[in-house]
């Protein structure tokens, strides 16, 4: 396999883009949680739900799923007999493939190619969640040579998969929150955090890396704390020109600010092909979600990860789904809206698709929440 | 994937067997090598004669080259632009894949399944190579995941794949030396070594489990020490029925009584379709290879592997050579008798197939005799 790097070439350049998630897939990507800094209960529980999670999905695609040599065993054993699912050796340092794993980029003659970002576990030596983080910046790479794809490679650029949603026909949207932050891309291209300057560094990136030529920007995201705001969490693509948003009426709820203003700029943006977005709603858990002492004591502590504390609000997001194929996979905690939330989203392909074509279908996610993500943050889909 | 027990069902049982090398390829697999107790100068050497041999291959067929997390950047690195070589990342103990690695069964309709054989590093605590060789053991399973495919696992029948050759057509050569030794199977299954029974028991398995209905023993392989006589330094099939084997006629040469002995075993036998083997023979280097003080002086020393010793007969057969679609590849070692080895190969491929349908090409292999093996022993094809 070859490795493209900047001085080479650039996905825009040699006519690739990334496809939107609700194009055709070939596979979906996941890899297998294990730090028990991270997971209570020695990532037992978590395991238990990333399987159940990669079954959900194997109804729709085939599954991959990238585990330790420690784990490998274990995890062939769990999925022993199932038609559709891969397990593969891959050393990790956390299991967030959405952030870590390639971005697949695809050529209108059908090729496809991947995009191996920098990573530095969410903000590096600034305010970044782990240390070190070398074997989850590797991960892109072995997943090239895996999907037996050419490799761009850019200079410096920090990205997180999580923090950009593409519609395939010219358009990403991301947050201010993540990419201006003083932890990604300011901490190594030497531009000023927030600043104009790099902001446009980084749609100058986005545009040559994922074929795009609009950039949306929405300003904050839900979590400053863990993903300094991945937009994942706070909106999706249904279809070109077509997003839904988070929302809440309750001016008590934790999110209720960011839901108000991404709500705003995205229904007043207009998108490359010059659409004005259409926006719909998508409820929040009625319970936000906090972490509990109880969960805290099962996660073992480690100075080199961020601590687990009591109280924290934990980012359950119905927004956090993934399209795979014909099935779109929703987060559910046990709240009372669990259901609500799939019927919204499940009216929303409904109404851009025609009734039935793509279907909506609830798993429960609540230990991955427990680790900081959720059902997309921990998939990443290979265009077919 | 499927596993498949012993209890559940065999390849022969369900209509799998074990094509002929000779017999079209998807791919080759190779590992890596990196144990600085077998291998000079922290493998390095090794590494840039694996990675020739990977490229010679490569003209014939795709080749994956499976590697340790630690050295995966450099591997990477090694084959970066190559477009027919993929790098997957897989832990070894050692990098034998040939007798790691799974055996590849097809079925007349096309599928393909994987045999996992029992393997415990060339005779376990009776006189084994290395220790431990738990990764080693999990390495054609890892395969069958990375392949798709569903996966037999014999109780606890040992085997590497060294130690069979097969024609396709329902025969299996062997060797006593290996499979009826201490070491081997007779360490687990409670039936004496050289044994009648034991031998019994050993055809029942490779019928079972390579599809075959006839095994023909030879006696002795070279290296009593290393492998216990493996036949792919002895003989290979170039077609059904045709069937090469080392010779020399200097009664001092090292092996010149095994050569003797396994060319009358082998032209005095019937196959599985009633035929007569035609046997051809294949010189040897002229100047048989001994170890030096010097390649062991840098090989590190570790009680847990076999020392390498000065004066000791490496096994350098012109036999160990690899089928690869229509490409024969044969290990040259600066002897006088190269080019007349990859003359005799190539006329006997000429004899069985026309002139020319199978291209003989000599690689160089002294670093991978300097480890213990040669090109048949790195390699493990995949039928198509």
């Amino acid at each position: 396999m070859k490795t493209i790097a900047e001085s080479m070439s650039t996905p825009a350049a040699d006519g690739y883009a990334m496809p939107g998630e609700f194009e055709p897939q070939e596979r979906v990507w996941m890899l297998w949680p294990h730090r028990t800094d991270t997971w209570s209960f020695g990532a037992k529980p978590a395991q238990k739900q990333y399987a159940a999670i990669a079954r959900a999905i194997a109804e729709f695609t085939p599954v991959v799923v990238c585990v330790n040599e420690s784990d490998y065993r274990g995890a062939v054993a769990v999925f022993d007999g199932e038609e559709n699912i891969q397990v593969i050796e891959m050393t990790s340092d956390d299991a967030w493939i959405r952030d870590t794993g390639a971005t697949f980029v695809k050529h209108p003659d059908g090729d496809v190619r991947a995009v191996h970002w920098h990573f530095n576990a969410y903000g590096g030596f600034v305010d970044g969640l782990y240390f070190p983080w070398d074997k989850d910046e590797e991960i892109a790479l072995k997943m090239a040579e895996l999907a037996n794809v050419d490799r761009y490679r850019p200079d410096e650029f920090i990205l997180e998969g999580g923090s950009i949603h593409v519609d395939g026909e010219g358009t990403v949207i991301t947050t201010d929150m993540c990419l201006l932050s003083e932890g990604r891309s300011a901490s190594v291209c030497g531009l000023a955090p927030w600043s104009d300057e790099l902001r446009a560094y980084c749609e100058d990136k986005l545009k040559s890396y994922l074929g795009v030529e609009k950039v949306i920007w929405v300003k904050d995201g839900i979590d400053p704390e863990e993903t300094n705001g991945h937009i994942d969490d706070v909106a999706q693509y249904v279809a070109p020109g077509k997003v839904l948003c988070i929302w809440t009426d309750d001016p008590d709820y934790p999110f209720y600010r960011e839901c108000r203003e991404a709500y705003e700029t995205l229904s007043a943006a207009v998108d490359a092909k010059g659409r004005k977005l259409e926006v719909t709603k998508i409820c929040m858990p009625k319970k936000p979600l906090f972490m509990t002492q109880e969960a805290c004591d099962t996660i073992d502590v480690d100075e080199n990860a961020e601590p687990r504390v009591p109280d924290e609000p934990l980012i359950a997001s119905y927004m956090n789904f993934l399209i795979s194929n014909k099935g779109v996979l929703v987060p559910q905690y046990g709240d009372e809206n669990d259901e609500l939330a799939v019927r919204q989203i499940q009216e929303a392909f409904d109404a851009a698709y025609g009734e039935g074509v793509y279907r909506a279908v609830g798993v429960k996610s609540e230990q991955v929440v427990f680790g900081g993500g959720n059902i997309h943050c921990i998939t990443q889909q290979q265009p077919a």
